[in-house]
């Protein structure tokens, strides 16, 4: 039986075997994708973002008892914040998910930011497609920050959560401006802590600020404190009727053809780049351009016009 | 007489000129920037980076007021956490700045996340490139967090500045890991905050942990308040230290390679995906593409290799 044959019928250890070997690029990882790519589309996505410290691994962590206890599947993809040069994964918030380790309705895959070639959005994609295709009924994609990689790789969710904390400081309205348009559902996490109604209502009523027609979701602010679970009652209604708007109005098709553009455009580029660079490598081209662009003997603009007009049909 | 011929006498507004419109992918943009090239090199590049809040703008600000002192000129590419959808400067900060905007030593950029097609580093490169040509001596290139996009802007720095701020919390531990290779100089700004010492501890702790030879630099820390400009004569003290060092052993010849290196493999990236692109969605393939995607019909992986197949030689 292919790996994706036994993914499909939910075997764990298939699965991660898979994203392995994705990882590492193995030979005939990407036919195991192909196979299981007809299967995906049918997990519910739920992304978890927000700058370091606001406590998203807790609250997914919280999140996860909340859909077991309500009979459904997990998987989780936590994006590190680690280094692109030195890896390993930050390993604190993980062990605090640990105890779902025993539970094998539960498949939490940690990536770090290095390594990843054809980037890290990518790599998350195809986690989330491993994990859709096995039938993990939920998905929680949680990441770090607000950086373009971070919202690449929430894009793919169905539903957004931007977790802050009270009192962020000077730059909470650029952070604002920044997550703004992502976020489907504000959470004011750490909410014993001060300020945390002031927090709720700057958000509110900058999220109240935004243009919008009378059908569009208008994203709401739930307060939490995901160590105490304060809140998580009406955090996971929030999400629930978030869904159940993205089942009106052809809502679901759109932002699945959204997701397919950005998957399909991403891969493109990574495979053109992958492809040329190696060829070019190869012929021992790479070193000479880059001491010539170095000396400014050559500029960069014109060697890269050159790879083109002798790589492209 | 051409854009860059002006440039290359020192003409900021033509400076201006060519960053729009390099920004706005104009006709000849880059036809300027190859002529800008070979004049490139000569400036001394100054990243500063950190999370939100650490008073990034304000240390840049008397960084500025510093390399005045010191007759020197400076440019300055200032990178927005704005939305990459949005879009719009948060203005806060650069009007902070905006005291040297009647000196004609000084020019400030501001760089949004949004529309950078090419990615922001490319843009950020671009505009580094044409600063260095027109002159300017220091170039500080400022830019939010330690995401990967900015790790790669920091990179084409000489000297690369991390700014923390006392009791960053929970996280400091996963921010350090990411910036630790990345800072050539710690600084803990914010220092009159209670914590400050203690902070300045922990990153001398994980600084020293990291094993070096014994000709390597060692990051030093230092404690500032930028907005009293308190230490901010050793901090200058410091950078210059740092550019000594790499002028020894060939260093600054092999950043220099490093740095062409991947502005060759960015903007090689960048055109072979805007190329393919261009023509394919010419062809309205892209939407029949997307579509089929979407409806599971064909996979993306499959999809991407025969655009491959059919583009490249």
């Amino acid at each position: 039986m292919s790996l994706a044959e036994k993914i499909l019928q939910g075997d764990i250890r298939s699965a991660a075997r898979l994203m392995r070997n994705v990882d590492d690029n193995m030979p005939g990882a990407v036919d195991e994708l192909k196979k299981l790519y007809p299967h995906t589309g049918k997990a519910f996505i739920l992304g978890v973002t927000g700058p370091p410290g606001a406590g998203k691994s807790t609250l997914t962590d919280k999140l996860i008892e909340a859909y077991r206890g309500k009979g459904l599947s997990v998987g989780v993809v936590a994006i590190d914040p680690t280094s692109p040069f030195s890896g390993g994964a930050i390993l604190g918030d993980r062990i605090r998910m640990n105890r779902h380790a025993t539970d094998p309705q539960v498949f939490i895959r940690s990536l770090g930011t290095r390594g990843h070639l054809g980037g890290l959005s990518n790599s998350a994609n195809d986690v989330v497609h491993i994990l859709d295709a096995m039938g993990m009924q939920v998905v929680i994609v949680e990441t770090v920050g607000v950086g373009q990689d971070e919202v690449e790789i929430v894009r793919t969710a169905h539903t957004t959560l931007v977790v802050m904390v009270p009192g962020l400081g000077d730059d909470i309205q650029a952070i604002k401006a920044g997550i703004l348009e992502i976020g489907d559902i504000f959470v004011v996490n750490k909410a014993d802590r001060p300020e945390a109604d002031r927090t709720a209502r700057d958000l509110s009523i900058m999220v109240d600020m935004k243009e919008r027609s009378a059908d569009e979701w208008l994203p709401p602010v739930v307060l939490t404190v995901a160590q105490k679970k304060d809140g998580l009652g009406s955090l996971v209604d929030k999400i629930e009727e978030h869904r159940a708007y993205l089942h009106t109005d052809g809502r679901l098709q759109r932002h699945e053809e959204d997701k397919s553009r950005q998957r399909f455009t991403d891969l493109l580029k990574e495979r053109l780049f992958a492809q040329v660079f190696g060829r070019i490598e190869e012929e021992d081209q790479v070193r000479d351009i880059v001491q010539s662009v170095a000396r400014r003997e050559r500029d960069p603009y014109t060697a890269v016009e050159e790879i083109l007009r002798s790589h492209l049909r």
